[in-house]
């Protein structure tokens, strides 16, 4: 097509690529939440519908952009880990923090009805978006376990004020002074000996966040047969065949299957031990 | 709060300030609309509230941020000039970029209804962007003119395109064929002889995009009249002392008062000599 | 030549493009300098031989880069001047900034004999650099304002300082306190009153610092001459019609010519607009 | 002291921080070596001289920046090692880059006649200087690994075309036309059949290149002198014992003891599991 004389402009873009053989952090995070979950009367000191929307429209992203591997959520905030191998949009930061952000605005705003039947959504929210690069494995498991030790951190913190506020009578005022200066354990003994919650019953929803993650597929079932097999019949498993499994795990790299939700620790080894090819590719 | 030990990985968040003193354009553009106009079967060559809808998603971005004290749209695009003495988000690109992604891409999900009030939205629409600095004013121009001739362009091939088709009986790939290799002469000679379609005559909102920006209030008049004269003694107007209004003008910044929706030139002087302080501030 | 594996670590050196159509401010700063002028018996406070020196090594990053078309220079640093339509090393940020930090550092030593032919250098001193952009002229003028400014406070407390110690007989610390608190008029007035020195008669070196511009190449006389008049008969040269030269400086660049070194005011508008072209391209 | 009205330019200067826990690779190239080299009549196709003072301006880099760990030079370039923990100069990159560059320019030029005391330097050569980062370990042994087969790669085409010019009697031209196309095999054999050169015979110097690494201080002679005993009575080392050594050297950060000046492989694993600490720290 015919060109303008104005074209030169395109030049002033300048490029903005992230440093390869590194790990992508992408973070969004709801703005005005505090005043979003009044109006639509969100329930304190948490909303599970609110944290089912986040979870799909987190899942949406992941949908989109395969190499958007692991995904970690609380409150109106969600991390995503983009392997370190990745290509995705040549790795042009704006265009990564762009599209993320997007996507998650638009599934937020699409998939409410689903979540909240009952309430409409009087205002479309809105998120803004953070690309952070982090060069080492070590790095991307102390970056979740921060998100994590966060969540505790605000949601104990949240169960005690609210509890204090909802089942204590205490205005909010009130419930500030009360915990000023009260540590995890101060807040466990409130919410323990005076409303008889034990926080560690809470749902862990609430507690330890949400992961996304995908889970491959498992081999065929004529092949795992074998290694099932018990009782006295069962022959003997053949040491020397090669085992597909574990194969096929090394190989696996994460962007393809379908999205487990889960709610466990993502601090300790057991998460990332038990999928190896997070921080590998 | 306490801090918890994972609290270093902050420290790869760094700092991404755009130079002061620049002008600050940020374009949104559209993911995938060519397969989402079609599965929402948008009107060819232009769906009107497709672009109602555009301009209004793009009023919202303005509405929340006041420092975008202009913007241009065509198709599935939108640039939003932030004025150069901007201190929005201390100007972080990314938090001024995604920001301006959500608001934009929240209201397009959120105000579909409104403008299609027949067709579902059927799947979360999502858009990228970007932000790019210009320093001086005659860039600026040079930008959104770029943009308009641009909209001129695409509008007039799109437009012989979807006549060929639509009235002419030709296939897709007969259409692009036969515009291969003609000049915008030739096009509007084949819309004019063959269908009749005089192109300027065609709705400027599809020839020249649109354009939203604010219209300084004017000295509400009740309360300028006694100043210039007041009942039967009033004396004369002092024709040498200074206007109000100019010197008001003067001062205005752009980033109060009421959307314009125009569509209008922008690549000629008019348009900004009528509003000097788009690029003075 | 062949390629080894190893060639993809290359892919990580990333773009660091400046934004066009800015002006570029390089900035050279000595390390250490302090030390290095005790070491080297400096006069103080000011020393015409190294000051001498700083300006040859600024104008062989001049002779070298032609781009660079005005520099200003006080004490251990330079700043160089980059006109803003400069394509200079495809306006990569860090090769600029290497280059004329060595250009300079190279300079300096290897003059250093020619300026201080009784002092052997003892050891190899250094400089660090930083690149700074600005959008607009008058962004420029007020950072060459800052320096020169920097340049009058710093000599007008270094004169001061050394008249109470080399005159007065105080010590560093006694000195130091002495000045505590005081204002240019102060120190004025104590240079005056108790030592006699009236500062502004001082040498404009050490009050303004050094500025390095080239200088427009006149257009020769016998050439102009003949075109002008012919023969014996020639009229007299119209006074009225437009000059020649006016229409040369207009066109000039500032990229050829000799280099002046000055001493002059460069916050006030002459030095400016007697060389429009510095800021004009 | 007094700050004037122009100081805002000073917030011009944006932060450009390298992303903390990665290695920093700061390279400096010789510009217009090629003209230089002629100019100073260097040996062909190598000037130990010219390698020696490159090695010896490297020296002073590390003399200076502790943090500097590891270097590794051939022609007229220098790779220098940041450790990636590395705080200097709070990781700005410009600031490290110049710094670097100007060191290594301020020693050539200062160290020149002590290398070539029979050759004036006529005038002061100058270096380009980059920063590069590299998230991991592979990458950086990939990056000198990249470096070294790069200096084995020209030097054999270079020690192939001087001989077949030097002794052969060839043109340039024709020398290079002569090399055209043939591979390492093909040079290898034109130097032995025709000019009874064989090219691992060679000084390492010129083959491998040279790095520059800090040697770890020996445990003191006390500690180690049963381990260094031999002879007829010397007793069995006591294997339980805490072994002084490798424990001091897992705690060596590589920024202490005197420098090494090698010229052997470093594409292997020998070299780097040698030196532990220049990739842990």
């Amino acid at each position: 097509m015919a060109k303008s004389r104005f074209e030169y402009v395109k030049s002033y873009e300048l490029p903005d690529i992230l440093l390869p053989g590194t790990y992508i952090i992408a973070r969004v995070d709801g703005r005005g939440f505090h005043k979003f979950s009044d109006a639509h009367s969100f329930e304190k000191p948490n909303d599970r519908r609110a944290l089912n929307l986040m979870n799909h429209a987190a899942g949406c992203v992941m949908e989109d952009l395969k190499d958007v591997i692991c995904a970690f959520g609380e409150s109106d905030e969600y991390s995503f880990l983009i392997r370190k191998s990745s290509k995705l949009y040549n790795r042009r930061r704006s265009k990564i923090n762009s599209t993320i952000v997007s996507i998650f605005t638009a599934s937020y705003v699409f998939y409410w009805p689903k979540f909240f039947p009952n309430t409409p959504l009087q205002s479309p929210p809105s998120f803004d978006g953070r690309v952070v690069l982090y060069p080492s494995a070590r790095e991307i498991r102390d970056y979740f376990a921060w998100r994590q030790a966060d969540t505790h951190i605000n949601n104990l913190y949240n169960t005690a004020f609210w509890a204090l506020i909802q089942h204590g009578g205490l205005s909010t005022t009130e419930a500030n002074k009360a915990l000023q200066g009260t540590d995890s354990k101060d807040k466990n003994e409130i919410l323990y000996s005076r409303f008889n919650i034990n926080y560690n019953n809470l749902d862990s929803i609430f507690r330890k966040g949400t992961i996304l993650v995908r889970r491959p597929i498992e081999p065929p079932q004529e092949l795992t047969i074998p290694n099932e097999s018990s009782g006295v019949n069962a022959k003997p498993v053949d040491e020397t065949r090669p085992q597909v499994k574990p194969k096929r795990q090394e190989q696996y790299e994460g962007v393809t299957g379908e999205l487990d939700i889960l709610h466990e620790d993502i601090i300790k080894d057991g998460f990332w031990n038990a999928r190896p090819w997070l921080l590998a590719t």
